[in-house]
């Protein structure tokens, strides 16, 4: 029997010319699947049968957008996961689901080899294979672009030269992955790190700095996933969707920073996450006031060690599991309504409401209904001072000082 | 010989009325002290003579205003403090500098005793006693707002009784802490935390809503401490003006949370610290760029733990002082030039650049010039990965899945 | 109807004085409530008959030894919970279970009031309060000897002048609490630091200088739980005295440290754990050998901050709830045998086996069998060393150095 | 100019026969570098002299042995430096130190390749490499054992046919590596980690479980660093050696364990640290008298960062740099005397002085001299416990439990 490679397809040039490339390389029928994470842009069934003009022997699309939603994003949001407290890993999120989906494929289809299109020096090249390794460590990988030194030139000369149905005149400027978490775009002007980004970059925003009307949304949140909308009920497909229709009409969500890959180089990159920026926002707030104060301290760390693992490609981690666990458990109360106003590129939160909340007026306030008993703070104090006083004594008497 | 109180004066009713009730309570000299933190508001020589006024046997005003930017402001961007990633410590960071010098008073003028008009349930009595116990655990302390259960209509009675030049009868609603770093207000009707602040609540910042031009501004650090702007140099303190003059007129900096305080419970706060967001995005940036992977990732929680530590009244603390000898090492190379627009609210880093960046435009660059070796990434993604495949192997064996 | 004040019951002279002076103090009926944690010393109904001697209303004994071993000591063994990587929480362990019991009689014999006989120097008043303040917010708590500022030489005189039937010639120099996971002892000559312990201190284990014949057993853990050993199945609290029982023959568990009490001193402690530590050892093993290599990284500061919250009282806090879910999912695959030598003082593991063993002879073997692929240790090792390798040229550029 | 090649010369067969296949292989000049890390076993004149009999064009001997315990070991014992709480990091430390070394002599004669012994599947070849990158990036790096797939049978057959004087015959079971701070041994028979060690293993200690009297000693230190054992002044090489000595002949540090290599795979391994251990344990209980509690607990988590970075052959990384700093700082009061008794296996702190002692008398004693407040305490345990009374209502309120 012959062999089968499952190719993730995009559609674009890279893996249009990778069926028979692949198929010429190897002696192997090529499957490709293309999985819709919400990316938009062209017809999916347009990008099914340009698979089959190619050349391959089976071509499926997935619809995968509220399982990307639930099952990816969501828990992002429960993590507040923010890859060096800024990028909410788009592409980190959506690359091990399509590894799934392309497990599934080779299973059904009968694959014994999967490809992809990343190159060497990015961390999707990473995510996938570790992804792949996890799942299903026997099926072989392929990297054109990688393994074969595969360029845009390149790649341009051979889908010609075989007459492929993909117009290649169109250049543009810009290397772009999208999803309904977001979209990052790379470029060769912003490489030098002192340009600024360009309007032109963007797509998921509008400017932040036009005039327009303010726009206040309330979120419910549900053991810390959004389930309602100004009241309306939500999926998590629909909440995001929602989200980043609203914020990024203010311009909400748009991110230009330096950023350690796991391969060991800086890069610069740009992100648009309208609805992730907002959504995330308004979790952490309700966290504010629904978890409690050593919880708190304690996930800032596990969250900022979720982001990383997620970002380095190890989603199917047995660390990435227990945090899982640890998180799911924080949030069983973080339940209730934040109110935001979304505007001029900023997600501004101005009230929150809980039946979980652990504000308590009566301790809260300085006016009447005050049941805090301030007796009690001089003991709190002297003994939560006491090892500090008795270093600092000891300091002094050694000659040295407290500061 | 007459025992002496030093009591941390601020010029308005509570520390007036203490003068006399102190003198009274104790039968000593009260000594005031105001510092003067480039918290403004009004002339100084007024506020020295009132104390005489109210009874005080002396009356001393500190400038010392380059020294709170320099060595309690700027170790805070180093250390990119933020209360739970929001809250630049404003309050904290002023706190164990007026113990400084209340100790400094003590000794000057012979005082045994300190006061300050911290009430019981707040983070700054914390703040005050364990500092005054690190450097002087010799002083008492007396709060008489916390151990004479001290209430405003009580001072007011009390002014009036005793015919004190306080005028008592303007009666702002907020409760407002401010220095050079930024300005805290409480108010009654911020205490239902469903409630959205008001635009009378600020005062540092404009609303940024308002249409108005962007203000384009390169910040220079030297070891991580701005040390000119647009090409001038400028001393800590002027930097932190001209920050707060310029991000303050385009609404940058407005925080409105409910924050976990030391004493055990949740208040809801609203603060505005224009300079220091500023600062600390552009500082986060440079650091982006000029520090490596893993000094960034472990600063992470080493910059939590020390926002934490200075939220908790442990400036003079040996652990603050380890962590600033971390947080001194990483700064050597933080050096170089970010460029940000501030606008509508937002402050925006659109360049930067280094003589100490370890951005390494050949090995990033997707063009020309690319040095980046792709060959070794396909072992680097196999070792990397291989803990986790072993993990999901073992899982599949045993019946267990990977996720 | 007259209160009821649930009281802490030892059977010992200050517990024993408590009741009639509770009594009286309050008004109230005292409930005596003894806890079976596997204590050992005198008969339980011996103790109970003498609380009702001694005036309470009604008096009992609860054996919760089995609950102690599974669902206090095991997950201590689970989480490795050593306190400053030394001791494993005897104390600690027990006091939220007898607050749990307490509670549970409150509610069954009407009490309002709970009372025990911690002074306020030590952890355990704080274990028991927040205990109670978790489980039981509305119970008001008496401590005799911190708020009565109760000493033994007072307790002696009440009791004789009462005629209570309580032993008061016999004064031990030691103050000990024991409990199935161990024992701590205090007395006054180790106050002096320097001093060394005698044996006359130690009552769980043996002299393990003394010459005797090594000890080997096999442990089989199920799920991070001990379930056999040497093949015989066990239960929990079997486990943990056999191991007792063996491990103390062998001198095994002998601490004397230098803790750091949550009231903010230093304290020395002098304590016996064979059970615990061999169970520890084992365990830490059988992780090593079936935990992933970031979950075990990462695990450490987990079972780190796992003890620091059992030691400091938060037993019943959602911080301890939620590193449990972190640790349970880690222990899923911590299942095999663990082979020891108990022996001289020493707990020595010489084998382990699991069938969800990460070992992999091809991987590990440098002989026949090796299925390592050593080609691609060269990229690994270019990658990863990358972003050090990036700063050192930096730093060498800018006339540093790399060290 | 014919090209020269550094290599790292062991004298044993590996490294002898690499000299003139290195030379044959690269047309170069080999020049033989040993470095004398107290690893004692043949004289390093005899060895010098058998590189140059091999072939090589240069050959030395350098005496690193005091660096290598001031500048390397001593670093980790103020870190407390054990890798998975176990292992003293003998292999990893010395790696670096030889790294500086081969740096050195490729520039004195002008060497532009470095040479080692190293497998494809181990951690020194990390270690070697990260560190050349770090501090001679320019430098090539041959490591023919994994470059050229070379085992010992074809290093045998080499030696044989040229004529190399190296004695074959002798073939040792045992792979070893050794030096001033351990000894580490692997061999076939224990790549079953079910078997047992067997005494013929070990070199470094005595059989802990002969009959012998107990060894008394008394290590002194200043800022954390051993300089005097029972009142004689020693510098850090003798107070390793003199420990080794008298550890070793206890019995003390023999150490096995299934660890988690760099490479991703678990491997087991047998040490003997007699010195390490016994300086470790009494580091570790002085720093208890004189160290912080927040201080230590942090250190907890820095001082394993700083085992994994050495161990991951980080040495010379900025976050190793940094992490230093931290440790410096925490150590500047780690100075006193510790008393231990060595015997039968167990090296036991039995006394702990200090000028520099944070543990007070007064407030730790129940005895005469008492000067804790014990009145403090009610308002502390009140205020501490108030965050998780909080929870708890909640969590009761909403139908949960606390536990």
């Amino acid at each position: 029997m012959t062999e089968r490679v499952v190719l993730a397809y995009s559609g674009g040039l890279d893996t249009s010319v990778a069926i028979p490339y692949l198929a010429e390389q190897t002696g192997a029928e090529v499957i490709a699947v293309a999985i819709d994470l919400g990316q938009g842009g062209e017809d999916l069934a347009a990008i099914r049968q340009r698979a089959l003009d190619c050349g391959a022997a089976e071509s499926e699309v997935v619809d995968a957008r509220e399982e990307f939603a639930a099952d990816y994003c969501l828990p992002a949001v429960r993590a507040n996961a923010l890859y060096m407290d800024r990028y909410p890993l788009v592409s980190a999120l959506s690359r091990p689901l399509i590894v799934k989906h392309l497990v599934a494929a080779a299973k059904k289809y009968g694959g014994t080899i999967v490809s992809h299109g990343c190159t060497g020096k990015g961390n999707d090249q990473v995510r996938f294979e570790v992804g792949l390794g996890a799942l299903a460590p026997d099926l072989k990988v392929i990297a054109p672009a990688r393994d074969f030194a595969w360029t845009r030139d390149k790649a341009i000369a051979y889908a010609e030269e075989k007459g492929l149905p993909i117009d290649v005149t169109h250049k543009s400027p810009y290397s772009i992955d999208q999803n309904l978490w977001g979209r990052a775009v790379e470029t060769g002007f912003l490489e030098d790190i002192w340009n600024p980004p360009i309007e032109d970059l963007y797509s998921y925003t509008a400017d932040p700095a036009e005039q327009r009307d303010p726009d206040e949304i309330v979120i419910t949140f549900d053991a810390g996933v959004p389930v309602a909308i100004d009241g309306e009920t939500v999926t998590p497909y629909q909440a995001i969707l929602e989200l980043n229709r609203r914020a990024g009409a203010q311009g909400i969500g748009r991110l230009d920073m330096v950023e350690d890959r796991l391969v060991g180089i800086k890069s610069r990159e740009v992100y648009e996450v309208p609805g992730a920026i907002a959504l995330i926002i308004a979790h952490q707030e309700l966290e504010n006031v629904t978890v409690e104060r050593e919880v708190a301290r304690f996930k800032k760390g596990v969250d900022q060690r979720w982001a990383e693992l997620v970002y380095d490609g190890l989603w199917f981690s047995p660390l990435k599991h227990a945090l899982d666990a640890f998180v799911d458990d924080t949030q069983r109360y973080v339940s209730g309504e934040v109110r935001m106003v979304l505007h001029g590129g900023r997600a501004v939160v101005t009230g929150r409401r809980s039946e979980a909340s652990l504000y308590d007026f009566g301790l809260a306030t300085y006016d009447t209904g005050d049941t805090f008993d301030q007796s009690l703070a001089k003991g709190f104090v002297q003994l939560f001072g006491l090892p500090s006083r008795l270093a600092a004594a000891r300091d002094a008497r050694l000659g040295g000082s407290a500061q």
